[in-house]
């Protein structure tokens, strides 16, 4: 019996540019760190072309599935920033210009003595029955319908609206977790962690093996949405690490003498 | 009329930490770019937990939709690695300890003179029909069912894994592309682009904007699967920019006097 509450999110990021390689995606990390923070748990994550169909199976297989979905990219001024179209084509709405947010850049681009061209207008496009998402970088509107948010990909931009969106999101019982560093790889360490994990099952205990110059080390992580049965397990691997190095040791001294 | 061959490919991500945080991908960029040097088309990229019922609706999915899947992580040898047993669940095979994959381990710890445990030997286990992907780093193969190819997380080994599996893949025409830098943001670029886009249907044009300091810029990306289209609509590009780099000249002239 816990009285854990569990939100989930998923992410879906678009472009070609992902997908060749072109970009290294800076979002997903992004959005990973501040959900996890934040009491979200990030479940799943895929990344789509910039193909109306892809983006609409993708997005509809993802949003029944978890409470939230953030997507990042396609939504500037150019013919490849299909998002908006598709994200309305998935509701079933029509993907209009908003007023509001033609007002907005309408302004903007005047106080800038910049000409509002079509293209910039493909900007405030969005499916009708959507809310703004503030843009405090470049003014362009992302867009809430349903449970989907809707968000650019340019990182800086992306991270800004970002901010704007957490603080409104229902949050669940945050993940705790602590980091172990282990100098001994997971092959040492494998069966005793599978028998503290059995033994601390409301925790999660994830092993991390990093491969630096010729030897693999590993960072022990221990989750839990309650502090005491992390601390529990922690303590565990923490003996369990002293008593493999206490091993090595013996077994060191015994081959030399 | 062309002759163009297409082969498509997907990636499948797995792993707790990427979805916390913890750990950035480093590996679906490094595939992105190989596969596109390659000639294969990456089409989608996901990401899930260790989590068999993710891993197994992601991998059967994602086999039928493509010509190859790659995955990526949680072949380790500790509790939390269980991407093994969830392809061979996808497949519905048993996953069992391979006799070569033993063989080969058990000789590398021999040489090493370290203990061959049972963690250690988990590594050994995969799908029954899998055939190795060899493992120059640490000797635990990775292994290919299917179409599916099934490599390490860790990014040194999931490389080195690729280097072996490339070679051995069915590859259509290469993409070619080229970039062009372009110094006006996407607003400006935006209505030229798309005519040109639109009077080169054999290309796929796309631009990507940077936001440096406090105003964007884009790199224009020219792709196509033959020389001679990708020259013309690239040409029409730079002609686009040195008209829009007069138009704005003028403008200021005609503001000064």
């Amino acid at each position: 019996m816990t009285n854990e509450t569990i939100v989930t999110a998923a992410m879906l990021a678009i472009g070609d540019e992902l997908l060749s390689g072109r970009t290294k995606d800076k979002n997903i990390g992004h959005l990973a760190d501040l959900l996890l923070m934040s009491g979200i748990d990030l479940k799943e994550v895929r990344i789509v072309a910039d193909d109306e169909d892809a983006i609409v199976a993708a997005l509809n297989a993802l949003r029944p599935a978890y409470d939230y979905v953030f997507t990042s990219g396609g939504i500037g001024p150019t013919h490849d920033d299909i998002t908006a179209d598709a994200i309305a084509k998935a509701f079933g709405v029509p993907c209009e210009h908003d007023a509001l947010a033609m007002q907005l850049m309408g302004e903007m681009y005047q106080r800038r003595g910049m000409e509002f061209t079509e293209a910039r207008q493909r900007m405030a496009r969005m499916p009708v029955g959507a809310a703004h998402i503030a843009n405090p970088v470049s003014t362009a509107p992302g867009f809430v319908i349903g449970n989907v948010y809707v968000m650019a990909g340019v990182p800086q931009v992306f991270q800004a609206m970002l901010d704007n969106v957490i603080p409104t999101l229902r949050v669940g019982t945050r993940m705790l977790s602590t980091a172990i560093a282990c100098p001994f790889g997971e092959g040492d360490i494998g069966t005793p962690l599978a028998a503290i994990q059995k033994s601390h099952p409301e925790t999660s205990i994830g092993s991390y093996p990093r491969y630096v110059g010729q030897s693999f080390s590993t960072e022990i992580v221990v989750r839990a949405r309650a502090q005491a049965p992390m601390e529990a397990a922690a303590e565990e691997v923490r003996a369990m690490i002293e008593a493999i190095r206490i091993a090595k040791t013996k077994e060191n001294h015994s081959a030399e003498t």
